[in-house]
């Protein structure tokens, strides 16, 4: 395996489409993956697993039952496995997941949205 | 647990040494953890994990028995499982480690820099 720098803005520029992350590296059987996400995504839970959203640029609001965080530049999260969700970025949103390989990003719901998992950029 | 917005900057004015990575966020059993860092660490492995190194504030150098890596803010890299590794920071510069718990931050190597590996921040 190749040790290299990562650069977020690098790969960024790389693709264009919203709600569609892309790995950009793995940690023994965990990927992180960038995303670009603008509007509402769909109410979903993951029941396996954890998951990490970090901002890279711009803001998002994370709605979960009980109340909505808002997000930015330089701040995370951890939505617990078995907890429902919901990202809704205002504008278009860089952001950073952090999940085991496999995990699809409408989780539980599926539908239109449920992106490719294994999409390397 | 209680879902929160993580600040980065706002957990690193907690504290000051260097070389001493906190816990900010468990992600399943993986720990987030941002450490200051200053000079020259030791050179070690982790026989048993890959280990990630993100720039949070500033750069640094990751010495590779091959090569050497300059890494600053909005990169980072994964150091496999095995590989001999050294970064080093001619200013303090501070990072986010992610890594499974339990891991400590001189591998295989020990010695005097040996740091806690369950200081939550």
């Amino acid at each position: 395996m190749t040790v290299e720098a990562i650069n977020f803005k690098q790969k960024l520029a790389l693709f264009n489409d919203q709600w569609s992350p892309r790995i950009i590296a793995q940690l023994n059987d965990y990927h992180f993956k960038l995303a670009k996400i603008e509007g509402e995504f769909v109410w979903h839970s993951h029941p396996e697993t954890d998951e990490v959203f970090m901002v890279i640029e711009g803001e998002f609001e994370m709605q979960l039952p009980d109340k909505t965080l808002a997000l930015k530049a330089g701040e995370m999260c951890v939505i617990p496995k078995g907890v429902q969700h919901r990202p809704v970025a205002a504008r278009e949103c860089a952001i950073l997941l952090v999940e085991p390989s496999g995990t699809v990003n409408t989780g539980d719901a599926g539908g239109d949205l449920t992106a490719a998992h294994d999409d390397w950029v």
